[in-house]
């Protein structure tokens, strides 16, 4: 089996750990614009050997795990450029733009948007690990429009890395996707923004910090290069889901300075739900 | 050694698991406003007998570690039933409201006020686990009005539990510690309750929620019982980091509707810092 993986980054990183384990004579090829990703690659065994983006593609799937906006700029060259037998896989955290992109490609049928829910908050090639994607949801978008042959072999791959199936248009997707993924990264990115301003006049205020602000803060350690063009792709979903946190929070505010202590316990006891919810 | 522990949650739970676990022949005694916590707590190990509220308290060290409300109403009793050898030490969120209600107290020197930095979003003495105190800060306030006997007392066994000390005013911990926990408490709760009030047009949402969602949404698990009253207490420190809270996120808002993306990059960019600061 032949496999490219085009962005060796945490995502990309993993399943190459992966589907390196579960398929004996895999030949992984892997593919960076960082020439220290791509040799940091071959060192920690992610890959095989060094691949070009302008390379004729052939082989089984192609995995697509750069961040979204450059997804959009290589999509279709790489679908202008592969064998019919090959199935390319993108892993984006946004999906109706890069949907959006490839509709009227001829090889449309070639191409399966993905967006398997798995990370951490850090990146690079280092920052692989194995088994990132078992028991994972992978979201799946407009399956209908890859051929029915491709299909077989993307699923055949998920199944391997033991990853549980969801199926959903781009749009909704990417609706759902702003409040539990996206809007959390903001959360995140902002709450370690008031504190970090906070300690420039207050020294050893992080002495102070427990495991639950590390919990709440630790989003707030990913990558700008990767979030950037989600937040630019799915800016109509966040602002809509930014305004409701904020009014959210505004209330709160609004029922302590009027010492309204029931409402306070009320918001706090309703929301406890997430435990079961989150189960 | 004799110790009582009034409130057998998470953290009176632990520290009666880890007294056990560190002094021979102690006997701890366990008082709860919930019968049925007493019971969890014997069944547990935690505590070898139950005590009352209105026993005349002597032996080493009493731990209070209630709710930060029922604290300020307890405390003052409990000093005026002490043999001059017990020193009571508190436990709670907040310290100017409790130093303040004993500062005239004429067994002021028989109280030490303390914040251990520990703890889960978990509650009651079924969430009680060993060693969670160990290499976790102590925040100690006021330390020159407990008697130094009372001190040395008091600092052996934070020792012990393997804590790390710090020193700080009360009114200067209330402010930081708005920061740093209790802001968070508040992000993360209002988060949940976003993504909840979604949820109720939109099913499955949960199903795309990843490990991210779900450390940033930890802390709306907590106790509502437990932390109305620590909002209250902090009124005023907790409203000013909410308002510099809700301006960051109005103004990533503002960023994103303007098409802004070199300042979203850089506002994420800069607090990446946080790496650093929490390692």
């Amino acid at each position: 089996m032949k496999v490219t993986i085009i962005g060796l980054g945490l995502i990309g990183g993993s399943m190459a750990l992966d589907i390196k384990r579960i398929y004996e004579n895999v030949v992984i090829t892997g593919i960076d614009s960082n020439e220290n990703h791509l040799d940091d690659a071959i060192k920690l065994g992610l890959i095989h050997q060094k691949g070009k983006l302008n390379d004729e593609f052939e082989g089984d799937f192609i995995i697509l795990a750069v961040p979204v906006d450059i997804a959009l700029v290589i999509l279709p060259k790489i679908l202008d450029n592969i064998s019919d037998n090959t199935i390319v896989i993108d892993v984006g955290s946004t999906k109706k733009p890069i949907c959006d992109t490839v509709k009227n490609h001829p090889k449309r049928g070639n191409f399966l948007a993905t967006h398997p829910i798995a990370g951490t908050e850090f990146s690079g090639p280092k920052a692989a690990i194995e088994n990132l994607f078992k028991d994972k949801v992978n979201i799946i978008c407009e399956i209908e429009k890859t051929t029915y042959k491709n299909q077989e072999k993307a699923l055949e791959l998920f199944r391997n890395l033991k990853m549980r199936i969801r199926y959903m248009e781009p749009k909704s997707h990417d609706k759902h996707i702003a409040y539990v993924s996206h809007l959390s990264h903001i959360s995140s990115f902002m709450l370690g923004k008031t504190v970090i301003e906070k300690e420039k006049d207050e020294k050893d205020i992080f002495d102070m910090a427990g495991s639950g602000f590390e919990s709440t803060v630790r989003l707030a350690k990913s990558s700008p290069s990767m979030w950037t063009p989600i937040f630019k792709q799915n800016k109509k979903q966040i602002v809509k889901s930014l305004d409701e946190y904020i009014a959210n929070l505004s209330s709160f505010k609004l029922f302590l300075e009027a010492d309204d202590y029931e409402s306070i316990f009320n918001e706090m006891k309703n929301t406890n739900r997430i435990k079961e919810i989150l189960k």
